[in-house]
């Protein structure tokens, strides 16, 4: 029996920098616990700079991802690359090569997914890719193993810690996005370009991972209606406050018959909900199925220790497999094929807060109620604000369920009324 | 290679028989998300009505365990029979007959789990329990797998949902502990004899169990210090209200250096923490390790679903392992031998919550706080209610960390002082 594991690592940035430091540090700890020894092979960086960041021998590093991928002595290479190009062509030339591969790439697995799926099956090999949701949370391995006899109903996450820091700091201090943002850079929470996570984009790659796991389909970044958080302003965190809901950046994927809802929107959330206190940097993921029924996993969504644990809990997972001399490719989602269609988002219903800027006189509640009624939309709750200049007040209001595609005219007949005066805001809300 | 895996269930409670629909309602949907063929081959009761239960082949059902133990056909076994024996008894010589073994037995793995685990690795073959901690959280899953590099410094839980109930219930609505557990009882959420959920039996088992899995250490019932619910007084749980605190029962596992505490009690939690917003009938476990840093599963504790969810996982888990010819044992826990010894109870550091009843009279709390200086214990805070009857005031106190020892040892002191009317009460907080 084999119980010696030669891992390739491409791509030194901080979580790969981390995953060598740990591996080389905790090599002994590993084999006690589990009985391998996970053997630091190779690391590769096409930045010769990035040596410097871990102490490895001279001849371990290479700038030619080629030299991991053929050396015939490795058995997982580590693919912490990022983006979609070249870690692609290295994830497949791996696969090729007969290696298994550990993933933290929710970009490319939620644009080229089913392409590196399809290549592992063939090959009989596995590829893991828990760090690529909710960093250290394990949330895959829960519902891919965990709950493998649930039919899930629905999941949704907070699943961006940059845009859940940003929404958290504008409703506890009522900043502006723009003072959040910059403070969420500063700490380092934001990326220089942060328009990936305040774009909603991240979320979308991440919620559409889970909807394979979960669902069994094959959710491409097109199939998610995606909006992010940049046009949330302190007056609707205040007004949704007032309302009993903490606005949070949701992904959200729910299953009606066979088809499925893929979105990411600011979502109002009821105080009380579990989501609605998640705050800081933090994710959380409240899955709905019919055994286990509601639960949540909650913890750092990212960072490089909680990832860099994420990837190692793949390679000991693999590490297994091989050491068992089991070459079978386990991997059980492409066999959970139920939902057949991603539903347009047109035709999703949800309820909905809105903000409209209207003149203050009488009679304008009642073009508003009108104009909603011609659609189908009923209005749960109205609170009008006091005028705050020129004679414009907010007329606040909560909507009960009503289709995407009717809210969206409703709106845009009311925001062509002469007393409506700017555009109206519209947030979804999920309760 | 084998794809059709036999499965006998021995013990048809609750969960036993929703396993069995389970298993012959889903045959289909299993195959298709899995590969595998999971075909359920015999159930056992000892009780023949039991049979009423199930709608199994006549063939299928029987009334002695040795029947499905010593079928050569049947791959796995899952002992539902709760309880230390036969249970321990079906387990060891369903192990010895090349078995594998599924168990929800909470009781019997925390206190002949080293018998069982041992047998297991000799006979090369798996014991899974998933479902005897947390109902359908994948908590032990996580744990093992998914932060398998991880090095644990706590985990909190709030393990039974009897309990949690009650508390809920006392909390929300000021009624007696008495009346909140009658309520449990006609709800079906506590049993005819609710000692071992409000004794805090229940959760000293689990968290025996996840101190194994988490810390490498065999913790047996004798090594937790356990307090159950019986005597928290709406009064207690009012003032800590007022304090912002929850009290919760809380099954707590914390290392110090080799060291593990291990102690199930009542505990005040700060209202900001996750924990203390888990009401109802639901589990929640905190963890806090090395890389993943602080995380939190939440969900349904019990139930037959969320239960036979988890043993369905546990059969899948195993199911993939025979499928690809491993019979190798892959339990870990052994292998994590990184805590020498339980601390005793006495040396245990917490805060506390006290309440004196003390004559109202000046100097009063002098004398109490002079007895508390001996024993090295300082004051946080105090609180002096108005007299409730009799010239008798509640003196409720919080203080910094102290040792268990001296703590007990100052309220001996204080409590046989002649201003003093009734014996203290101690709850401990953690923060």
């Amino acid at each position: 029996m084999k119980n010696k594991i030669n891992i390739g690592v491409i791509g030194l940035g901080t979580i790969g920098s981390s995953l060598v430091k740990l591996l080389l540090e905790r090599r002994k700890v590993f084999c006690d616990r589990t009985g391998i020894e996970l053997n630091l092979s190779r690391v590769c960086d096409k930045d010769l700079g990035a040596k410097k960041k871990v102490k490895v021998a001279k001849d371990m590093f290479t700038r030619d991802a080629k030299i991991v991928i053929n050396d015939p002595d490795i058995d997982i290479v580590v693919e912490l690359v990022g983006g979609v190009h070249p870690a692609k062509e290295i994830i497949m030339s791996a696969l090729s090569q007969g290696k298994h591969v550990v993933t933290a790439n929710k970009l490319l697995l939620a644009t080229e997914g089913y392409a590196i799926f399809k290549k592992a099956a063939q090959m009989h090999r596995q590829v893991f890719f828990e760090a690529s949701v909710g960093g250290g949370i394990p949330i895959i391995r829960s519902i891919r193993e965990g709950m493998v006899a649930n039919t899930f109903s629905s999941i949704f996450g907070i699943l961006n810690g940059t845009s859940n820091y940003i929404l958290s700091k504008m409703s506890s201090e009522g900043v502006s996005f723009k003072s959040a943002l910059n403070e969420a850079k500063q700490k380092g929470y934001a990326e220089r370009d942060p328009s990936l996570d305040i774009k909603g984009l991240d979320s979308a790659h991440k919620i559409a991972i889970l909807s394979l796991i979960a669902f069994g389909k094959i959710v491409t970044i097109e199939d998610v209606y995606v909006e992010g958080i940049e046009n949330i302003s302190p007056i609707d965190i205040q007004y949704s406050k007032e309302l009993g809901y903490t606005i949070k950046l949701l992904a959200i994927a729910k299953r009606n018959g066979k088809e499925l809802e893929v979105r990411v929107h600011p979502t109002l959330q009821p105080k009380g909900y579990l989501l609605s206190s998640v705050s800081g940097i933090y994710n959380a993921v409240f899955i709905d199925a019919d055994l286990v029924g509601k639960q949540v996993f909650y913890g750092e969504g990212a960072g490089k220790l909680p990832t860099a644990s994420a990837v190692l809990s793949d390679i000991v997972d693999i590490a297994y497999t091989i050491v068992n001399d089991n070459v079978s490719s386990e991997f059980i989602v492409p066999k959970r094929l139920e939902i057949k269609t991603v539903k347009k988002m047109d035709d999703v219903y949800t309820r909905f807060y809105v903000r409209f800027s209207a003149i203050d006189k009488p009679g304008v509640l009642a073009q508003i109620a009108d104009h909603l009624g011609r659609y189908d939309i009923s209005i749960a709750s109205v609170v009008q604000k006091e005028r705050s200049k020129a004679h414009i007040v907010p007329i606040v209001m909560l909507t009960h369920e009503a289709r995407e595609k009717d809210m969206q005219n409703a709106l845009k007949k009311i925001d062509s009324l002469p007393v409506i005066k700017k555009k109206s805001v519209l947030i979804r809300l999920e309760s």
